[in-house]
C-alpha cells in the first residue's frame, strides 16, 4: 500500500490566491494530504484558516516556527514530509531557511527569494542538508511545455536562433484599490522585491523560455517602465537578451496590458523550424517547419514520453493551469518518496524546477533592474 | 472545522479509465476522502485495486454487495456517505438499487441505466428513498456552458430557433483490438446498451443541448450507422430534432470521424444572435449578435453567478475536463451536506444532472434506435 | 501578344450585389474587359448602370435581346467572346438560352436555372451547340478547397464514411425590409424558385461536398423551415443525405442564423483521417490523420498542382472570396481560349462548375423540398 | 461616364513578383487601366514582358526615360495619368525623380528610395512640382488596420502605453540560391540600402504602428543580425522603441523565422484595453476592453466609415492582400482625380501613404543600423 505524502503549509490562510492553488495542486492525485500548517503571519487568521480546511487542532500552528518545531518532534509516519511556502515573497528566504535547518523538504512559490544574496544563501542551505527544494514555476508543468522541449532536444528545429516569450496581463491597468491583497504586495518593494512585473511574472517567461530551449540567459538590455502613477515598482518591462549557443531574443511582461488576461505565449525559432505555445490554450503546441504542412501537437496525443508522463486524460479532454501545477507538485513527490530510499537530490532527473532556477532567475531580476538603470545597451548577468 | 464526506466507489479498478477520472474530481477540492470500494467485479482484481489506491484494508470490499452491508453497520461518522458508481453501463441499475436500498446517496456515470425500463425503475426509487442521485453529465459542469445557459435564459438571443450539437471522436475508426478494455465494453450491447455511440456519445451531447438550451427533445429523426465491419452497436448517428417552443436542431455523434479527439460542439441561435461553445477550448464562450461585434466570454470573467461559482481561479488560467467534473462533485457534494440538515432532494437547486435527466436519456436512446429501424420521417419520444 | 477575351453582362446594375463581384472577378486577372452590357431589365436603369461603368454608349444596351443580336452582327474580334449572366434567377433560363441561340458562350451565377426542367433543357441546349456554360460556385474557386479534393482523391483519408457541411448565415434573421432588394427577390417565389434557403446557400453547400468528395448525393431526408413570420420560402433547412460509396451525411443551412456571416464549413472523414475547410478562414485546411499530429496547409504552400495554378499570391498574403471567384472566370476564360482552337467542351478539363452541375443543384433543391413535404423518411433524388 | 485612370509601370517584368499584384491591384475595381510601361532594365526583357501584357507595341518601352519623354508628348486624354515604380530599391529615387520632372504623378513600391539623403531630395520634388506621390504600405490597406487606427483615434483604448508590433517570415532561412531573383536583390547592399531585413519589413512594420496609433517613432534601441552566414545584410532585427505620447514599444521583424510565412501582427495597449490585429487572418480585429467581453470586429461590419469605404463584399466574404493592395490604388486614383480638379496634394485626405512616410521610413531604417552599432542603448532618430 503506497502511502499519502503528508503535507504542511506556511501561508495561504483566508484571502489569499496562490495557497489555495497549491492546496488542489497537492489534492489531485490523491498521493498527499495537507496535514498540519501556519496559514498566516497573524496567529489568529493561522488558526481561522486551518480551521476552515479541516486541519485537525493539534497541528494547526500559529507561526511556522511552532510549526517547524512541533513537527519535527512527532514520530517520523506522522510528522509532516515536507512544507509548501505560499507566502508573499519576503518571507520566501526565512521560512524555507528555517525548514530545511529542521529537516524539512521545501516547496516554495516563486521567486526563490526576495534577492539573489538570499537566493545564493538558500542554495547553500539546500547543498549542506541535502534536502530537496522545488519551485513552482507551473508552467513548465504542461504537458506540451515538454513536448516542445523534446521536441528542441532532438534538433527538430535545428540549431536555435531566435526566442520569443511574452507574458502580458492586464489587471494592474489600474491603480489597485487598497482592499485588493494580491495587488498591495506585489506593488511594495519591501514585500516584492527590486522589481515588480519582472520579479512577479517576467520571471515565469525566463524560466519558460530556458527550460524549452535547454539554455541560459546570459545577457540583457532592458527597458522597464511604472505606468501607473505612484506606483512602486515597475509594471511593464521590455527586454532583449542573449542566450547560449548565440540564441538571442525577446522577453515581453507587462502587467498593464489592459484586455489581457494571462497571455503567457512563446516562440522558437531554428534553423530548420519555428513553434509556438499558448498558455491560455495550453493543450495545444504547433509545430512550424521550413518545408512542409504545420504540425499540431496535441495533449494527451504526446510524441515525447515525458509530456505522456506528465497527462492524467485522453485526447481532447483539456487540462489545464491546476494539472500543470500538479505535474510539479506528483514530480516533487515522486521525488521525496525517492530521497526517502537513497538520499538522491537532483531535480533535472524528476523533471521539476529547482534552487538553480531560483538562483538562476534572481540574477536575471537584479540584472534587469541593474540595465534599466543603465545607459549601456547590453548588460551581462552576474550571479 | 468543515468535515470531508466519505466517500465509496464501485468499479474504476486497474485497467479503467474513468474511475481515476472520478477520483480526481472528488479529491480536487479536499472537500471529499475516498473511504472505501469495491474495486471491481473480480474479487482479486478488486482488492488489488484498493491496495494501489492506498484504501484502508478493512474497507477494501470484494463485492458491492458487501461494501454496503459492511458500511452500513459502521457508526455513522465512519461510514460512507454516498457512493460513486464507475462500472460498465450494464450494472449502473444493480449498484445504483442496491446502493440506495442500503440507505446511501448515489453519485453514478452516465448512462444512469441499461436501458429506459431499468430508468424509470430507478427514479421510482430515488423517489422513494428520498435519497440523491446524481450523474455525471460532465460537460454541463464546464463554467462557460453554465454561462451559456444563463444568457439564454436572460432572453440575450431572444426565442430560440436552431441547436446544432456534435460530438465527434476518432478512436473507434477502427476495429479494436481484444485489449482495449473501454472498447470492448462500450461495443458489446450486453454490457453498453442499445446502442453504442448515441448512447455513450450521443447521450452527452443531447443533455448538453437541453441543459444549454432550458427545453427538452421530443421528437427524432435517425440515421445510426455501424460503419466497422463486424460491430455489433452503432458508431455513428446522425439526427434532426424537435424540442420545446419550436426549435429544431441537429444532433450529431461519432466514435469513427478519424482524427477526431473529444470534439463535443454545440450552437444555439435565436431570434437576436447565436453563440458557440467547443469542449476543447472550453473557457471561452462565443457570442454573435445579429447587432455589433461578437463577443468572447471567458472563464474567470463570467458575467453569470452560476458560471462564477463554479470556477477556480482568475482569468487566463485554463481550467479543463477535470475541473468541469469536479464541479459536479462539488455541486453534488453541497446537496449531500443539504441533504443531512434538510432532507432537500432536488438536484436542480445545486445545479447537478440527476435521475430525470436519465431517465430523459434513456428514452431518447431507445427512441434513436427505434427511429433508426423506421420508415417514418418523425418518431416522438416517449418515457 | 495575348489579347484581353471580351465580355458582356447581363444584370448587375445599379443596386444589384453580385454583378459588381463578377466585374471585379473578371478584372483580376487583366485577361479579360467588359466591352458591354444589358445590365438592367429597366432599359433606362441599364443605360444609366452601363455609362456609371464606363462602357461605351454603342454598347450599353436596353435589353440583353439587343445585345445579343447586336454583337452578333459585330465583327469577329471586336464582338464580346461570352456574356456573364447575374439576374435574380428567374431569368438565368431564357437569358441563357438566348445567348447560346445566338452564338455566346454563358458564365451565369448560380443556381442555373428557377427549375429543374428549365435546367434539363439548358443542358440540351449546351450540347447542341456545343458552346461553354461556367456555373459560378464561387466556393470550390479557393485553392485550399482544391487541395481538399486532391488529398481525398490521393486517398489521403482512405475511403471516405461521412460529410458534414453547413452554410449558415444571419442576414434575413429579421424580415427583410421592402427597400431590401437582395432580400426581396431571394424571398420570392417567382423570381428565386422552389426554395429560398437552400436554393440560395443549400445549392452552395451540397456543390461543395460533391466537389470535395468526388462523390454525388443521392438520397436526402430533409427538414426546411420557414422561421420568420410571413416569408414565403424556407430560410432554413436540415438535411441527412447519402452519398456514393456509401458515405454519409449532414447539410445543413440557414438563413436565420443570427450572429452568422457567411459560415460556410466543411468535414469529411475517411478510414484514414479527417478535414476540415472553413470559408471565412479560407487560406487554411486542416488534415486531421488518425495517426500523428494535424497538419495544417495553407494557400501558397499547396501540395496540389491545382491548388498552386489557382493561387497569385506567395504564402502568408491572405487569398479571399474574389481571388477564389476570379479562379472561376480565369479557369473558363482558357476553356474560352482553348474552345476557339479546339472546340472543346469539357468543364472539368478546366475545373470550373458547368450545367451538369446545374443539373444536379436543380434536382437536389426539388428533392429537398418533395422530401421535406412527405413523412417518408429517405427520398431518392430523381433527375 | 467616368473614364479609367492610364498607368504606366517601371520595373514589374518577367521573373518579377511585386509587379504583377501592382498590376492586379490596379485592375481589380475597373477603374485604372495599364497602358504603357518600361518592365525591365533590359530593353529586350522589356519589350517581352510588355508583350506578355497585351501592352500596345508603340507604348511598350525599353527604357523609363523613354517612356516619360514619349508619354509627355501624347495628347493629354491619351498619355498616363501616373506611374507606377516597381523596380528594385536603388531604382525606386531615379525613376521617381524623373517622373515627377516629366510631370507624372507616382505610385512607388517602398521604400522610398535607397538612403535618407535621397529620401529627403525627394520630398523637396514632390513639394516642388506639387504632384502625387504614392508609397505602397499595402498593410495599412486592410479595413480592420482603419478599423483599428479610427478606434484608437475615437479614444476606446484610453491614452496609449504599449505596442508590440511583429514581422516574421522564414523564406530567407537558408542561404538563397542564385536562381531566387527575389532573394538575389533583397540581400545586396547596392541595390537594397543599408539594411535587409529591417528594410524590407521592418519598415512596413513601423509604418503600421505608427498609421494605427497615430504616433511617430522617435527612438531606438535596437540589434540587428544576420543569421545566415555570408549574407550581407541583416536578416533579422529586435528593437525596443519609444513613440510620441510617452508610448513605448517593441518592433520585432525576422527573415530568418523558419516556418513563418508573413506574420505581420500589430497589437496596441491603451489605459482602458487593447487590440490586436494579424494579417495572415486580417479581416478580424480583436478589442480587449479591460472591462467586459473581447469583442471582434469583421470585415463588412466595419463600425468606422473609413473601414467601410474600403471593403468590396459583405461580411464573411474575406477580403484579403490584393483587396488591401487595391485599396491603396483606389485612395491614390480618387487623389489623382481630385488634383486634376483642385491641385490638391494631400495623401492624408485620401488615406494613402506618402513622402512624408517614405522619409521617416528611411530615417528609420538608418537610425536602426545606427543604434545597433552603436553601445548606447537609446538613439534618437534625426531626418
Amino acid at each position: 500500500m503506497k502511502q499519502k505524502l503528508k503535507m504542511g503549509m506556511v501561508g495561504g490562510g483566508q484571502g489569499a490566491f496562490i495557497g489555495a492553488v497549491h492546496r488542489m495542486a497537492a489534492a489531485l492525485d490523491g498521493e498527499i494530504e495537507l496535514v498540519c500548517g501556519a496559514f498566516s503571519s497573524s496567529p489568529e487568521k493561522a488558526r481561522a484558516s486551518g480551521r476552515d480546511l479541516g486541519i485537525d487542532c493539534s497541528r494547526n500552528y500559529e507561526s511556522y516556527q511552532t510549526m517547524f518545531r512541533a513537527e519535527a518532534e512527532l514520530p517520523e509516519n506522522e510528522r509532516m514530509d515536507f512544507v509548501a511556502i505560499v507566502t508573499p515573497n519576503h518571507m520566501h528566504f526565512p521560512v524555507a531557511s528555517a525548514a530545511l535547518l529542521a529537516g524539512f523538504h521545501v516547496i516554495s512559490d516563486k521567486p526563490a527569494t526576495l534577492n539573489l544574496y538570499e537566493a545564493k544563501q538558500l542554495r547553500e542551505l539546500v547543498k549542506e542538508t541535502g534536502l530537496l527544494f522545488g519551485l513552482t514555476h507551473t508552467y513548465t508543468g504542461y504537458p506540451m511545455v515538454k513536448e516542445a522541449r523534446q521536441l528542441i532536444s532532438e534538433g527538430k528545429l535545428g540549431p536555435l536562433r531566435k526566442v520569443i516569450v511574452e507574458y502580458t496581463q492586464g489587471w494592474l491597468s489600474e491603480p489597485a484599490g487598497s482592499d485588493n491583497k494580491q495587488a498591495a504586495w506585489r506593488t511594495n518593494p519591501a514585500m516584492s522585491g527590486a522589481s515588480g512585473c519582472m520579479g512577479d511574472i517576467g520571471s515565469h517567461a525566463a524560466n519558460l523560455a530556458e527550460y524549452i530551449c535547454g539554455s541560459h540567459i546570459h545577457s540583457v538590455c532592458a527597458e522597464l517602465t511604472t505606468f501607473v502613477p505612484d506606483r512602486l515598482l515597475d509594471d511593464d518591462g521590455m527586454v532583449l537578451m542573449k542566450m547560449g549557443e548565440g540564441i538571442k531574443g525577446i522577453l515581453h511582461a507587462s502587467q498593464v496590458a489592459a484586455g489581457e488576461e494571462n497571455n503567457l505565449t512563446v516562440r522558437v525559432y531554428g534553423e530548420k523550424g519555428g513553434l509556438e505555445w499558448q498558455q491560455q490554450e495550453p493543450n495545444t503546441l504547433v509545430l512550424k517547419p521550413q518545408v512542409g504542412p504545420m504540425q499540431v501537437y496535441r495533449t494527451g496525443g504526446a510524441h515525447s514520453a515525458m509530456a505522456a508522463a506528465n497527462t492524467r486524460t485522453p485526447m481532447g479532454h483539456p487540462e489545464g493551469y491546476l494539472e500543470a501545477f500538479a505535474n510539479i507538485y506528483r514530480n516533487f513527490s515522486a521525488a521525496v518518496r525517492a530521497h526517502a530510499i537513497d538520499g538522491c537530490n537532483e531535480p533535472a532527473a524528476f523533471d521539476y524546477p529547482g534552487i538553480e532556477d531560483g538562483v538562476r532567475g534572481m540574477a536575471l531580476i537584479e540584472s534587469l533592474v541593474a540595465s534599466n538603470a543603465s545607459d549601456q545597451k547590453w548588460f551581462e548577468i552576474q550571479e
